[in-house]
């Protein structure tokens, strides 16, 4: 995947969205004439996947004077371990000193994601796993959010925000909505076959009516060749896809002769329960992960000067000075 | 508090940020000339505060054709149960269809972030509890997080974006980088004191160099009268703000004469750690919460289709028809 | 419920069934020309609901002398006491010594099933419990499990043997098997409707071949007012019966206009599950319980000798002498 | 050992101890003309020891249509997995349908019971273990338990009945009836050795009236060569039989000369028990289990048909057709 | 009970056991011409019945100058929370600092076995508890721990350095060894009796031979009315003293008439185990504790300076000045 | 290191420390000329390291004859497993009988002190453990608690008595209090160096008035290479000593050119934390340990008779005669 260009965020750059007293903090020392140069680490408090950083460093090249900085990092998508420094800022401290909020929020966010992300795409042991979380963050996030599970590992996302962001197809099958509105599963996948473009698949959600067994023959028999998929999306108030049910629909669409339907799961599925999928071979042929990577909880990070003017100092509590860590690359 | 006027965003309207397949949904509908006046619902999976509910109604205020159409919900700020209908629309299916992404997505996140800093606030008793969480959020949903934490009992926030849409004054006192820029805490605080306009309250952090105790000492000394409060954020590495330090610096100020300034309490706090200030009768004037609230997981919402042309329908596991709830409201 | 008039069992008269040193004991004690008038009592491991007793009364009733005899104990279906004696023998000795092992065994078989039972009945708050365990046990003692269930307060069980010793009309509806062979439930069902007496309630077991809900509705459209209930019975690798499925089969029937249709669960019901079926108010009119009772673990039983010839005695472990117990009321 | 010849039971035959939907079943089919060739196969719920194959097997020999039917099953006494196919039957329906309870209630029985006992051999390793069971059981069932406990590796069973099924001679020592009456224990040994035949090995129970060590003195004193063993038998009120009374009876007994004395070990042994005794290396001889075994929970069995006319059907949860178990063998 | 008089010890008064950090201290003050009036406060680390402060009070009285001191302290045997000041001394420091280690390490131990005793008699529910541990601790302080028992409500102790300082009579009755060498029981017993003086109870040892009960009834025939107690003390190797032994011997003793013959327990006796006696009510008449309260955990408790010559101070985490509580009395 | 000579305690031999019925015992023993040869076996209730064995041979060789006597044993300071007999005296028992409360108690605390020790020196993996808890025992005990934890393997302690007893040099710092009364730790520090003779390590208190690392480098500038280390004591109120302070305090302490100054670290020290500052590398040089050895639970011994004039003997519970073990060595 080719990294997306990001832009700076108008609200960002203004300060709007900062802690208050780092625009104060810039005040003040304006007023006192204080603009030495700093040396900020920033490190996660949890080990994870990190994400962001793209954003990050586009922030940064728009604010950091030309000359007299030095920007060192790892790159988007890297593991890292908890407390590691993954990026250290040398410069004018009034020229970055305000972006501190966004700096930590931007890489906490997005790594949370990536990583809960991360986690599935490990525990599916290459069963493709898709981003289908849009609907439970604020939209003002979907976008990167699935950019952020795509950088974790996720084939693809739900949302075009996300999808444009990484150059991926959106993806997708049909909502229960579009059934319902059509009354019946059938009906319904012979109109998306009809309207939609070649080149999106022909997935079927099965369990809107009837028992999915039964929908993933009668569907399949309506398509034939065409059909890509089966969705499952039972719903908890009926048991949630079990592993049984998905080896069931195989068994039962191979007897009748579909072996080239595939079968893609969804609802309510966890790390734990990906696991448990795996464990028992249930014949999944794509995951559909919803809050277990939007509702992620961020990765919190932590900013800390450790020179003024080169020389070490430090809070009580840090390391004054230069923290060594040879996997930093310098990329400013 | 007078709630803000929110607009929709145009990432929201265009579709780009809703998941694609219901893009697909209206695309297919129009084509099969099929736009039934459909009535969906919307519930909560787990009890909570309900937010976010203002923005959706921005948008479907904007998006609702100006007749046919009926809106019920509840208000911003309520509480709501698991499950319960907090949201009914009847209207053209294609006039709202493919905001269903948008309308889950901003409840989950705002009612999230509502919902737990109500608790804090519950647990803190009476103190005030002010959001410091904007650093560990993407900076693109920093101002609506703290917003929602207001709306869910907070008395502040440290983002201008979310004092603003709250009509409340942003809520800081100074980082660590200024003191550490500056050298020496009492030096900060006399610069902080110098160029800061009289409404902004003078509070000074101490735990930069030197022991909280003695700092507390120090910057009282200097201010004197002008000293609002003292912050503790005393980091993991040295124990933390334990309830045992608020106590003595409160005994060290009372001795010294400072009776009136207040100590604040951040770095770390939990729900778990403000009820054992709280319990142990810690003699705290103000909490600072972070990642508690900021990275609180959003509440996942679903929304159902139960009626076509007044007609009662659901998938397998919904019950057909509208769910009475008489705390609903309408509101257009 | 009249009690049934047991027979004993050749087995157990012949000693076939008994501990083989007890035939050696009455063999050496007539050799020794000891026949001591000997007072044994029983008394439970644990709590629960004595049954059995009516089969034991039978025994000694065959087996004592006409005279010099006395037998206290609890009533069939008593509550007992964890160690309370709820039988006491004075008999001589070779009369009944042989017969410890089967008053024993019958006595801890019985109360197990019967003490399982009470649990489902005071779990079910009133809903009417069925015994349909007779799958899950030996059919030598089908009969008396479901008389053990019964006597527990089931209001039926499935097997004949079990109605007819309890005077009961056995319960049931259709297996998997009947419609499997048919095809089709509904077919099955009318089938059922067209060659069953009239007595016999029409209970139509909708889990087989579709969805739980569309097939409800169409075998109430079938029978119409004919039909008694459905029963839901699905599978482990489905979800089992869930509290909503329940609901929602509820409600769908309701909306359709059949409200006199009655739901009936079964399959894998344990304590728990009921208690959560009841909790949460799920509409169900009656539960069929297998394992959790018919494979409910015996609750053993102590026989012990306190007084040879009415002088106390006892072996270490037990207090020599009869243990009173004002509860006990003299049998014969 | 060489299995017996299982005679069918009356009342299975009949249907008496049948579920009484199986009998409607059977009678519908009949009114409606249909009895194709069905195939059912049955599988346990969870792994043990195999048992009631072979009654099974005398069942459907005598109900089996002389042609046209198939049987494949596992052998008594074999270990079978959790789900795995155990019994696969091909027929007309309505020839074996009535005895589907009898057939999943024999095996989940007498499989509890072989596998509990599997458990406690194991355990032992290699130290014999004895069914002491009966008195735990329904009288009905005691000799098929003990039986079923013998299939699952125990050496002797205290039953008649179990030891006439298995071929085996009825183990027991004597019980303290036996002793009580007789007033001691040394002269209860003697009258014991004095009326049995010498086939009969001489065990003393040891924990009637005296200390342990003490009594299993007194009567290898009286009994010298001939005494075979004590059994230790000490009750729950006074501690059970722990590992070191066993420790310091053989110590007493080899310093006293009796080292061809052996130990016998009762009273509440659970499989646990076998483990610590085992793993602490007490010196016991044998172990005489009662409720571990008998009072095992059954295993429950489902029976599911899987074709109709060779053609493959399953009910929902079920994959249609013959399930692959190459361990079965074909048995009539 | 009337306090003992203590006598401070040599190795204290010389700073033998002191912490030689303490030593060094009073010798650079003096160096230093340093003899500040200091006060010293000491509080325990968790609550507990304070013991020891007699012992304390007679080190003071011998140390502190005749005037310039002022001592203020809860009372031998008071209950005290945790952290509550327990002493309270003002004095010239040089005075008394040497002595830190001794009062701290007096007041731990003393409160530590005081407080374990109170325990076991507040769960004794007015059954009599000796103190029967001096063979569980060093014999240096056999004596001042069975005095701290008796402080925490023993009624008596096995030491006869702790009856000499309590001004009670040793309890005891006789050790096993006594009853080995004699070669029995009643043996023992009747020497017991014949050489021991009247004012000696005849409590006989019940367990050493043979069975408790059998034991129980040959020492009562033997001794008659003079036998005041038998003691219970079943190694763990024979499952230890259990409720319903003590049940089954009183039973017994009282059957033969022997009502008068009280019954006492001991051996491995734990808080734990008093509270299930007492709960099931076994007939116990008195209970020996051995390691659970000779082996009791001292309970820390910290010395703080808080004034110096009048001015509050106080390290770091301890609040300046003195600590208010009324409950203490001044004493010197 | 070499054993010291003990001498036994005047209260001992007199009886005056022991269990009153031992004083009966030989009394009545006298009485009937009783005074046979007789084996006692000594054994602990848990693993653990022997100690008090020194003492215990010195009591010995002061009561028993010159001839007629054979003492076995395991050496001061060995490992020795559950139930291992570690001690086995013959000799006449009216020489000794009187001791085994002594013998049992000093074994008891001691080996309960060593033991602990000694758990924390294999956790401090070669890093320095000094016994610091003479404050939380009874100043009797407080010499040779001591002693046991040196044995045990701690390389010093802070009690002169335990010194002396070990011919150590006692260790220690300077206390809070020498501090307080100063007024400041540069002050105290300068005071101890000019007033201590050079043998005594410079190690200065650095948590009592201003934050650990600002005073470690006031500290270390004042006193330059005279300074041997600091001593972390953070009170639990502050956090206790955290691995990061330890960590920063060391790299403060570098970068100012203070690499020769070790970091000694006590307060509230567990060998569970003792596991974590291992484990996570914290650059620690020495533990000071107070309350998990002082207040060690001591280790219960018991003492049987084995023999009598050589003939095997034992009460219940334990085997007659010598027990086995090749460890023992003859030791008088």
């Amino acid at each position: 995947m080719i990294l997306p260009k990001f832009e700076p965020n108008e609200g960002v750059l203004s300060g709007e969205t900062a802690d208050i007293y780092f625009t104060r903090t810039v005040e003040i020392l304006r007023h006192e004439g204080l603009n030495p140069v700093a040396t900020m680490e920033v490190f996660a408090s949890r080990a994870g996947i990190l994400c962001g950083m793209e954003e990050v460093k586009a922030l940064l090249a728009r604010v950091l004077p030309e000359a007299n900085h030095e920007v060192w990092a790892l790159a988007e998508g890297e593991a890292m371990s908890a407390k590691e420094v993954v990026l250290r800022i040398t410069a004018p401290y009034q020229s970055y000193g305000l972006y501190e909020t966004a700096i930590g929020g931007t890489l906490a966010h997005c790594s949370g994601w990536a990583t809960a992300a991360r986690e599935c795409v490990e525990a599916a042991r290459g069963i493709p796993v898709i981003s289908f979380g849009a609907r439970h963050v604020h939209p003002s996030v979907a976008g990167i959010m699935d950019y952020s599970a795509i950088i974790g590992g996720c084939v693809g996302c739900s949302s075009a925000a996300g999808a444009r962001l990484t150059g991926t197809e959106p993806a997708g099958t049909m909502p229960h909505a579009l059934i319902i509105i059509m009354g019946d599963t059938v009906k319904a996948t012979i109109a998306f076959d009809k309207h939609m473009p070649p080149e999106v698949s022909r997935v079927s959600l099965v369990d809107t009516f009837k028992d999915e067994a039964e929908e993933s023959l009668r569907v399949a028999q309506a398509l034939g060749d065409k059909l890509h998929s089966v969705r499952l999306d039972t719903p908890g108030e009926r048991g949630r896809v079990t592993i049984d049910l998905v080896k069931e629909v195989r068994a039962r669409l191979d007897l009748a002769g579909f072996k080239h339907v595939k079968i893609f799961v969804s609802g309510g599925i966890s790390l734990e329960r990906i696991k448990q999928f795996v464990e028992e071979e249930a014949p999944v042929d794509g995951f559909g992960i919803g809050s277990y990577i939007s509702g992620a909880k961020p990765i919190d990070f932590t900013a800390d000067l450790h020179e003024i003017e080169s020389k070490p100092i430090a809070k009580r509590g840090r390391i004054p000075g230069i923290t060594p860590n040879p996997r930093l690359k310098r990329i400013m």
